[in-house]
């Protein structure tokens, strides 16, 4: 069993690995997801503070988490307003740190909350700034599928992490188009990006052509 | 002065810069064209044949006659409707390997047709396959604004393209919006890439959110 400092090499980390994530996406070899993680990967060092703004069942959280451990000082805020949510990503980061010393030190780096990511400002310490928030659009994979993240809300969080990323930080937007709704969330994504001032944000999006239904990646990166 | 083949290492081929390419293009400071060199780099072997079908300054094809030299059988056509962009062209490898012994490896490399792209066809051998064809879509950079590509002879292209790519061959297009009928260009190239059977073609597309007029980056992936 790997020790939680161990945990945080990632497979990701390695070169020949990130070498070839854009060729894969390329070759529908790599999924939009993993994509992803590997940017986030180069963004995030160990130590920084990020924001998982859909929890979700806990995967990116996860993945956050080893990402910024092993640097003291990384922190890493979770927000699901699905308390469904919140319950499967606890389940699973005990279940990737079962031992009680890991476990100790996963709690010290991270804090889950049972809130709507429109209101991210509220957890995040005033006038401290986060490297990385991601977003999983779309419903809860393996939850209700009628209880779906909306454009409004949507809207609002993007503005809020906007305003608490830090220079040479990103948001990461990865939209589900193929659920009720979805397309309408993709339309709120790409307005509230495509107006960012080009001074100050770098927003770039990747997309399956042949596959209307495939989720798109949003990358909007602050300079 | 590099000789021909030591021409043939580019300094795309570094691991540590391909690594950085996606990244750096999420971050704003690479070009799409250089996201392209980087995609084609990995795509493209020694010994390759592959197609330029839009020459313009030559740029392109000078990186393509590196990555298919120094294998043996390596072979680039080159296209142009522009007599002006297949003497820029020239004049650019002739000036790029200015020994002679280079210059005729070189010229043994490439292969060079005043021929619109809609015509690729006519000039590779019946039976064979090309690795990877190239459009970079608009008016010739420095040249005549007035002559650019169109949307009826870039579909017919794209289709004559999607014949002659190998199964794991790639379509490169980079269209610039831009100018006076780039979007409908754009369109069209969508539209083709849309409709792909995706049980035997990967599309994708890159573009810039906040920035309309930046150059798309669309990739046919031949699975």
């Amino acid at each position: 069993m790997k020790s939680f400092d161990q945990q945080t090499t990632s497979p990701l980390s390695s070169e020949s690995t990130q070498n070839e994530f854009l060729l894969s996406f390329i070759k529908g070899e790599k999924k939009a997801i993993e994509v992803a993680h590997s940017v986030w990967q180069q963004v995030v060092q160990k130590g920084d503070k990020v924001l998982d703004a859909t929890c979700g069942n806990g995967h990116d959280t996860l993945a956050l988490i080893k990402m910024v451990s092993g640097g003291g000082g990384g922190q890493v805020y979770g927000l699901d307003i699905q308390k469904s949510a919140i319950e499967k990503t606890t389940a699973l980061l005990n279940a990737s740190f079962p031992h009680a010393d890991d476990n100790k030190k996963m709690k010290e780096t991270v804090e889950l909350f049972l809130l709507c990511h429109s209101r991210m400002e509220e957890i995040v310490p005033k006038g401290s700034f986060v490297k990385l928030v991601c977003f999983n659009l779309g419903y809860l994979p393996g939850g209700d599928k009628s209880i779906i993240t909306v454009p409004e809300r949507t809207l609002e969080a993007l503005e809020a992490a906007s305003r608490i990323v830090g220079s040479g930080g990103l948001i990461s937007v990865l939209v589900y188009v193929g659920h009720i709704g979805g397309k309408e969330e993709y339309e709120t994504v790409l307005a509230f990006a495509s107006v960012l001032p080009v001074d100050s944000w770098v927003c770039s999006k990747f997309e399956m052509v042949n596959r209307p239904l495939a989720p798109v990646l949003v990358f909007l990166f602050k300079k």
